[in-house]
């Protein structure tokens, strides 16, 4: 493959410039950070999972019309997307109380929440990623009140599909993290998902064990976080092919 | 005096049954408390000068016919006032950075904000009164949409007020942070400003110097708190009687 600009690397994904204007290459590596990159680890296989995870999630809400940036997966750690303008906010919706939300609020995990709850966090790490209100949103300009509005109803609508495909494996889809960012036709603007939605970006739990299959696995040392990633994989049926037939948990990468 | 039953005793104030029903008699203690009660002293006169000023904003306040709990000042540490059902949400408006929000969102102090910024925080001591958003307080029911919408807007006004006052005796409302309330006439609720409008709860800056006159020069030892409420009071022409003429700094308690 020919030599590719790099225009950003991230703690667990690289950007290159891609073969069209407007669009990049995302490759995903197997590092694993969590706690605002004080714990770290590589997992073997996570990239390749992912990959296949995101693939699957993101071309599922093209399909239904929730706009992503997914045009297609190139090889087992890389897919085409569109490049966006990315709006510095990580978008969360919430089912179920869990990680900061139930320690800020004093909530037991796995209360579940009266209504799916939108939260916007300051995309900053070196501010730890606060929680911004739509006032500190629209006065400092990082969206506008269209924007947030937008936002919340894309948030929700992957927050539905996003539901339903789980619920249909056995898994609850307790929370979840999107990215969003503007795309330009002409004049208009457009918001759309992108970045991933993976289990590095959602909270899974199993509905009848509570067994976690997400990245909580890595964040609290629950065991191996491929094993959790591939079983994910498997009950979608989303196993990446590595040569002949499904492949088992141990991935070639 | 009669002795009264006692309703609540908060870090600064003590509320006592009233003389008439929805009323309570509110009394300023000399108590001060910062960073969630870690930090305590008693600094003498300040519920004398905090009863005072409170008065004075909240009468004000009244007068433009922004609703407050305040009735009448009883003597120099009581006033009375109406009993409201408190919303447990502590509402901040800032018009220039500074502590919390200088420190979440990395700004500088003293950074003039775009507009005034509305902000809720959820009143609970054990979670160090988190910041919350409308999703939050919607969704847990601690305020609907009406609520929400009727307590920005008498958040707005008593910020206009406030920073009329305060500009016309040469200092900068930085912040303030109020309490809200409902009254019920019959079916019907209404809010009302409650709690106290002080130094206590606002961040106060000369204009010219800089110099601080609220509670930030006991949170950061900058000097005698007394002093700074006192110049404050001393501006504003609400300095206490004690006996014949005004008051110096030294205050009867
Ligand atoms: N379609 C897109 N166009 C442009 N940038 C994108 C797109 N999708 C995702 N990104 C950005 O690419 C980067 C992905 O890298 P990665 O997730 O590893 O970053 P990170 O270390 O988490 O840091 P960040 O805080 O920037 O997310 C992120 O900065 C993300 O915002
Ligand atoms: N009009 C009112 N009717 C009923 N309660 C009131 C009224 N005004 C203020 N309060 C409540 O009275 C108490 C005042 O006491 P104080 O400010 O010392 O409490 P605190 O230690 O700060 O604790 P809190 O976290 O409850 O404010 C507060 O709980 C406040 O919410
Ligand atoms: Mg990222
Ligand atoms: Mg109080």
């Amino acid at each position: 493959m020919a030599r590719r600009r790099l225009v950003y690397e991230g703690k667990a994904k690289i950007l290159y410039e891609g073969p069209e204007p407007e669009t990049l290459i995302q490759y995903f590596k197997d590092d694993a950070t969590a706690f605002n990159a004080e714990k770290k680890d590589v997992i073997e296989g996570k990239g390749v999972l992912n990959n296949r995870l995101s693939e699957y999630f993101m071309s599922g809400l093209n399909s239904i019309g929730v706009p992503t940036h997914f045009i297609k997966r190139l090889n087992m750690r890389e897919q085409l997307i569109r490049a966006v303008e990315i709006i510095p906010l990580e978008v969360v919706v919430r089912n179920v109380a869990a990680g900061s939300l139930a320690k800020r609020l004093g909530m037991e995990e796995g209360t579940a929440l009266p209504r799916p709850i939108v939260e916007f966090y300051y995309k900053d790490d070196a501010l730890g990623d606060p929680l911004v209100t739509e006032e500190h949103i629209i006065a400092f300009g990082w969206a506008s009140q269209q924007d947030m509005d937008d936002m919340v109803a894309l948030a929700l609508r992957v927050n539905d599909f996003m539901s339903g495909i789980m619920l249909a494996v056995g898994i609850r889809l307790v929370d979840f993290k999107i990215e969003i960012g503007r795309v330009f036709d002409g004049d208009f603007q457009r918001l759309i998902v992108a970045d991933e939605i993976s289990p590095d970006s959602c909270r899974l739990w199993d509905i009848e064990s509570g067994e976690k299959l997400d990245k909580d696995v890595f964040r609290r040392d629950l065991g191996s976080l491929t094993d959790a990633y591939t079983e994910v994989a498997r009950r979608l049926g989303v196993l990446p092919r590595t040569g002949a037939g499904q492949a088992g948990p141990k991935l070639v990468h």
